[in-house]
């Protein structure tokens, strides 16, 4: 195992679940695709299931596709006296600026793709906030504050109950299977107020994604409020981390 | 093992359902979020996986999460000879306290910080019941005799079929897996005229924090209707505990 | 293992199975639940979760549920030389009659029970045909012929698929997660136009306990379509039980 | 193992997951079924399970079931320097011909019972566009190179990630589970142009049925945009098969 191997497999795997996942928002919500108006529900398996995806194809490099991940399990990694990601891949800056670096340019290519898989559909819809929505997330009503402590609990909620399976009692057999079923509870639950980034590289890839292609009638990629689902979720994932740490007997 | 760990787990456990429980149905029902209006099978596997994932983070006590399945396995574990709830915690007076006390503060917790989340949606909801309707069950056609009944029958199938799993063929492969899918039955096909409490602290600690919060424009906290949700789901837990051991050859 | 436990248990599922499928068309059919018009969706996931608590509750018989099923085992394993439904019971007249008698008397007892966590619903439903609905399946499209039709296949796809299951590839550890899986793909893609009966016992139990129950303003009980949804189910898993003996290669 | 058994094992698992998958677009489209209107959701839950169910059955022969992935499984054995489909059956130009051929049979032959299953709908039906729907997919907004790109895209992300299961971390307690939710994934997520064939024998099969069965007021079986869902998905399996091959070390 080396660094380039793990730049390819984060990178593959948040590709592959940010195509899925942007995807079906474009199902949702651009103008008469067969997905149209099909519910925050369907958003929120589709999201789980694009994590799912992701996971699978990303396995080398232990599937962490998320800078608030990566960074909750550094702290709680290092907190418990492990030393490595996973074996032969040291817990460093090298390995840290490797694994956030390909899940970013990961996000940017599976946005890519996730717009050539709906190009007439976004050719054809009207709103420009649309077109946005499927590549980033916004809040339904804007706060920062207020956001930034919805994306926190929810990332909390992600990184502490991922390091739970990893504690206790979760089988392994059970694959990917666990955290498709925790990122479709985070979004039925905790994705009303700000359309659940709970993951930096979710959400500036495509931001950036969207900034860079030629997508007809677009508007402005609300780069004021683009920090808000980037530095949530590394608080969330930060305090995750080091909670899972503090109740170890807890998680068993 | 020790009662304070017990504590802690039942807590953070509670906490985690709650938050997640709760917060399914604010999503539903507050204005202006993302899942406005998302129907009732959304709210069924909201809850259902809220289960899941404070099962996942309780694991070093058992994941009871509920008075009445605390009151069901005692009756059951004592009829069966067991004298432990796991290893190194007897089953007497001072741990179902423990379990108990813990599962109500976990929830008070848990809807404290839903109510953090959805902050925003609280403060614009316009009706109050859309609001307590986010912490606390209410009947659909009030009649508290007919409300109990309902409230036993599901949280007898609740403690029955979890008992199915410990006696039985349920691999423990699946891990969390079974008792989530059992949540979601139990909230779609029973949850019609009550919401489903099947859960005393589920129940009453939200309404208590309800009462507490200095939630905008909040109505009364219904504690004509508070006791059915407690005392329901504790007739039907006893029962179920219970029934279980009378068919014990039938669960294998 | 005796022919008491067989009856016991298969009772017990099989009244489980009926309160929580019966429960989630209530949820979704009666005037004022939490569910309702909760769409069909959510009927199937409720109606194969339903099958999925039966058969954690039915273990030690092997939580057969359908007469339709037993006798499609009694064709299958008899063709294949096996000679018990589970060690110590002999497939012979005495065994298929405990197991499909504990079926229908199981379906009535659950149909009681759903009418009793729905009481104020039934009592306030103004349409008699919604009621016989949450107990017993209709036709969409009334013509005895072609509903047979429908019957035969969706229950040839149950039982052959079932069979699938213990003939192949479907490991063990996922315990009754295959056929909930299985019960709602079927609802899903059959049950448009008789409401997928796919079991005797599921349709004629809930019927009989319709016309004995004192239901408020409920009209009849539709005899003359009651015998479509027990020949049908009944002819397909004859068949399914037969094909896959002669596809025995094929599953492996 | 001999391609006869081949043979009969795709044919039988491809009939099964084109008459659920059919199905369940007939519940949805035709009038006056159960399921009408039943959403996008319901659409792709009941293709994950289709192809669920249609995996069970044809396990013999590795429930290939879609050309496209029996070509990238081609390409993608033979660089790794496997020689054989399964124990016994050697990849050569005999097998792959009995593979693609018993899937074509299959999808014709599911397609005729979805169609007796619903035959009544279909007689009601007065849209011969739905009729058609039922059988085979089409494009949401037409235009072929695009509908072409999608449909690469869709299946590249079948075949690829179903590769990933082979290789790396998916256990294979988990059965035909991956395979099912990676379904339901594409559907929701990268089914809103085309409707999601991902499967030349899926939409040519039903096509061919659709031309030759006496629908009653059936129009055109649309000749002229029948070769997208065949061309795209063989395209996109045979790159996902390249593909997996160069990032084999990524796939562990």
């Amino acid at each position: 195992m080396n660094l380039g191997v793990i730049f390819l497999s984060e990178m593959v795997g948040t590709a592959m679940l940010v195509l899925l996942g942007c995807g079906v928002v474009a199902n949702v919500a651009l103008t008469k695709t067969k997905g149209f108006n099909g519910g925050f529900l369907m958003v929120n398996i589709g999201w789980g299931l694009a994590v799912f995806s992701g996971v699978i194809v990303s396995y080398a490099s232990g599937a962490q596709l998320n800078p608030a991940v990566t960074l909750g399990l550094t702290v709680n990694f290092l907190g418990k006296g492990e030393s490595e990601f996973v074996p032969g891949i040291p817990i460093d800056g090298a390995s840290i600026f490797t694994y956030i670096g390909a899940q970013l340019i990961g996000a940017i290519i599976g946005a890519v793709f996730c717009w050539l898989a709906y190009k007439q559909h976004f050719d054809d819809e009207p709103e420009p906030a649309n077109k946005l929505g499927v590549f980033s997330t916004g809040p339904a009503i804007r706060s920062y504050g207020w956001n930034l402590v919805t994306e926190i609990i929810g990332t909390f909620v992600l990184v502490f109950v991922i390091l739970g399976f990893s504690y206790g009692g979760t089988p392994a057999e059970l694959g990917a299977i666990p955290v498709a079923f925790l990122v479709i509870a985070i979004g039925a639950s905790l994705g009303g107020p700000t359309g659940y980034a709970i993951n930096p590289a979710r959400d500036l890839g495509p931001r950036i994604a969207h900034a860079l292609l030629p997508i007809k009638g677009k508007g402005g990629s609300d780069w004021s409020y683009s920090w808000v689902p980037v530095v949530g979720p590394i608080i969330g994932g930060l305090i995750a981390g080091w909670a899972a740490l503090a109740l170890l007997p807890v998680l068993g």
